[in-house]
């Protein structure tokens, strides 16, 4: 699939025939005639769902009531649910827990890697992610600083300060995001996790747009701390829990501030002190919602009966086809490709600037092609192999020509875009 | 209700037949025969929910996708809900928010309360609870003083020393529990607040045993500010998430470190630094979990139905009638109230010390009548009066003292009970 791209529709039909893949999009139900290209903002609902919520709602809260927190297992949803996820992101049983959100995950996390360095090397007092991660990641690691104050400070990897400039002596964590939310550019995990300890760092690899989207391996690449969400490419349902894992090697000498309950060595022995559980589950602090939880299985579930080496070819097919196509019907439109067209750099979306950006992906939507739009001008395009074929893609670019040929656009709708997901 | 008691189970049918609140019954699903006397850990199943539940993974998830974070309302959810909730504890618009758990929620509540207090009197650096609180209270006041450093400290109220003697000039913030999630007992909120802020100290609300339980009025008591959980007497489901208020006076001079996006003044601006949001908006951190989120309402839905005097009248004469029948039968065994007999300082629970607590609840739970155990040794019967009636009071009382009288309890089961909710 990497070398041979298919040049018509019919081609593009025969390949979806022969997809080892293919059957997994009815795993999953969709809207009929909708090219849904957001998975990698919020992922497609699983069939199962509805049977999953609707035995959660009657027979585990309704019948079972209080009793279900063991009975039904809901206590053992965060490690349970992390051990299914494991598998894919290269970390070993009992390292990953679900639980709370991202942004949450994240301030665990680099308070961990702070207090770690406390112990190591007080004067590691910086906190270095980049000015082009994900929002909320800078503003937890400022929310963190401007908090400890006593000098603790963020610092931005930016077109002005590479990763290697800004790994100074004072470093004491860098958060980056595995695949970029914007560009779906992807940092090498293994050199970078190097780079980082040989400078004395730790890392937290932000796997919002890589788990379930690309082969992670975090045992393999010696990464500190990883984070992510299970609603995109994991296909958890709307604002599901997130995830949270640790490397085995700081198990116990972790320590984070969001000490609450479901951290505690004996939780129902109802101390009267903060003292953690060994390991992963010191990252648990209160009760979790239990049905979004729970919901999170049923898109574990598919991606686990999958090939992750077959996800990834497929999403580098893809993204291939969708990156020639385009170069082929370009012409003098304004529209420039900000994704990597390196394998080894690229994650699985696609993204262009267009300085009518928004207003185009507008006019996509309205036609039952979902992509979505990000500041700066960004047309933001995700690919999900489980539930997208090679004629999806053919026919959302045929569609984008369309309107851009045609000037199918209405530049006024501009002013919305700050109200837009 | 509260003066004439119901002495015979005909009297307790005939004074069920007169309740004003008797038909919210049928707005739950309850299993037949069961007497759930633990809403106050787990609320019951509105009958709504599952039509909730189907409407948001069918309508919203599955066909919506991603463009009903706009067009079903999910971004809106937070503060849509928390406007239905203020007006059960007392709230003002817009000074409430549904989100996270009510761990976090404390952490963002004690960190705001201290950054305040930094600006006011930096000398102030104690943290001051109750020994007796429920733990994650402690434990993330705990969290916050060793994440902080620089002195700060958490101190306990216990039987040596009160909240008077406690309140020196070092006392940042107080985080309260209204009702006592153990003994049931209810402080005066307008008189400690009054208290606490005498004493240079702010306030922070535990509503978890209160909201939906008993009258609350955080503007009138003058609060600061105040957290809580959904998923108990409002009855939004297992893990349902959390809510946070604060006062109106504080609104735009508070800050928090779980400075996420979703609490940012233009979250999809993607800017590199963190600017808050005016106003509760700013206690929002990340994305939420929307469909245990959106089960939320269907709970607050029939709250609002009731009259929220009704439902505190009925809840005293039901928790003084299951105080009358275990005083008339209690002999010898050794069986000691922990409640406060006073109408003013009870919430809406009854709990009893019993050296065989743990064995004696299980007896009962195997009948069919499900209360719960706390460390040590308490029976813990919780009062809904949405949906229990005087003779579920009665037969839970003669189930009990059949048990007691009889000795069917096996004491074995003692070393269980730490794995136990």
């Amino acid at each position: 699939m990497e070398t041979v791209l298919p040049t018509t529709r019919d081609a593009c039909l025969a390949a979806d025939a022969q997809d080892s893949l293919r059957n997994f999009r009815t795993d999953f139900l969709l809207p009929e005639g909708l090219i849904y290209l957001d998975g990698n903002s919020l992922g497609a609902r699983p069939r199962t769902s509805l049977a999953t919520a609707t035995r959660v709602l009657e027979d585990e809260w309704g019948t079972g009531l209080i009793r279900s927190w063991n009975t039904a297992g809901w206590f053992d949803l965060p490690g349970r649910l992390g051990n299914k996820l494991a598998t894919l992101i290269g970390a070993g049983p009992d390292e990953v827990v679900i639980t709370d959100t991202t942004s949450i995950n994240l301030f665990k996390s680099l308070a961990a890697a702070i207090r770690i360095q406390q112990s190591l090397d007080p004067a590691r007092t910086v906190i270095l992610t980049e000015r082009d991660n994900f929002p909320t990641d800078i503003y937890m690691a400022e929310g963190i600083a401007d908090f400890l104050g006593q000098g603790y400070s963020v610092r931005l990897i930016d077109e002005t300060l590479s990763l290697q400039e800004a790994l100074g002596a004072d470093v004491a964590v860098v958060a980056l995001s595995h695949v970029n939310y914007r560009t779906g550019a992807m940092w090498d995990m293994t050199a970078t996790s190097k780079q980082i300890h040989d400078a004395g760092g730790l890392v937290v690899w932000d796997l919002a747009h890589a788990a379930g989207a690309v082969p992670v391996d975090l045992r393999g690449a010696g990464a500190d701390f990883a984070v992510g969400c299970t609603y995109k490419y994991l296909n958890g349902g709307p604002g599901s829990p997130a995830f949270i894992w640790v490397n085995a090697a700081h198990h116990d000498r972790f320590w984070q501030p969001l000490s609450g309950w479901w951290g505690h060595a004996r939780p129902f022995a109802m101390e009267d002190s903060y003292e953690p559980v060994s390991g992963i589950g010191r990252f648990l602090c209160g009760t979790q919602p239990v049905l979004s939880m729970a919901l999170v299985e049923c898109g574990l579930d598919v991606s686990l009966a999958a090939s992750m080496d077959a996800v990834r070819a497929k999403s580098l097919a893809l993204t291939d086809l969708f990156i020639a196509l385009v170069s082929a019907r370009r012409g003098e439109h304004p529209l420039e490709l900000i994704t990597p067209m390196e394998h080894e750099r690229r994650g699985s979306h696609v993204s262009y600037a267009h300085p009518d950006g928004y207003a185009i992906m507008q006019a996509l939507i309205a036609r039952g092609i979902i992509g979505d739009y990000r500041e700066p001008h960004v047309l933001r395009f995700g690919i999900t192999p489980l539930y997208l074929g090679f004629v999806d893609v053919w026919d959302a670019v045929e569609a984008l020509f369309d309107i851009l040929d045609n000037r199918l656009w209405d530049a006024s709708k501009f002013q919305e875009r700050l109200a837009v997901t």
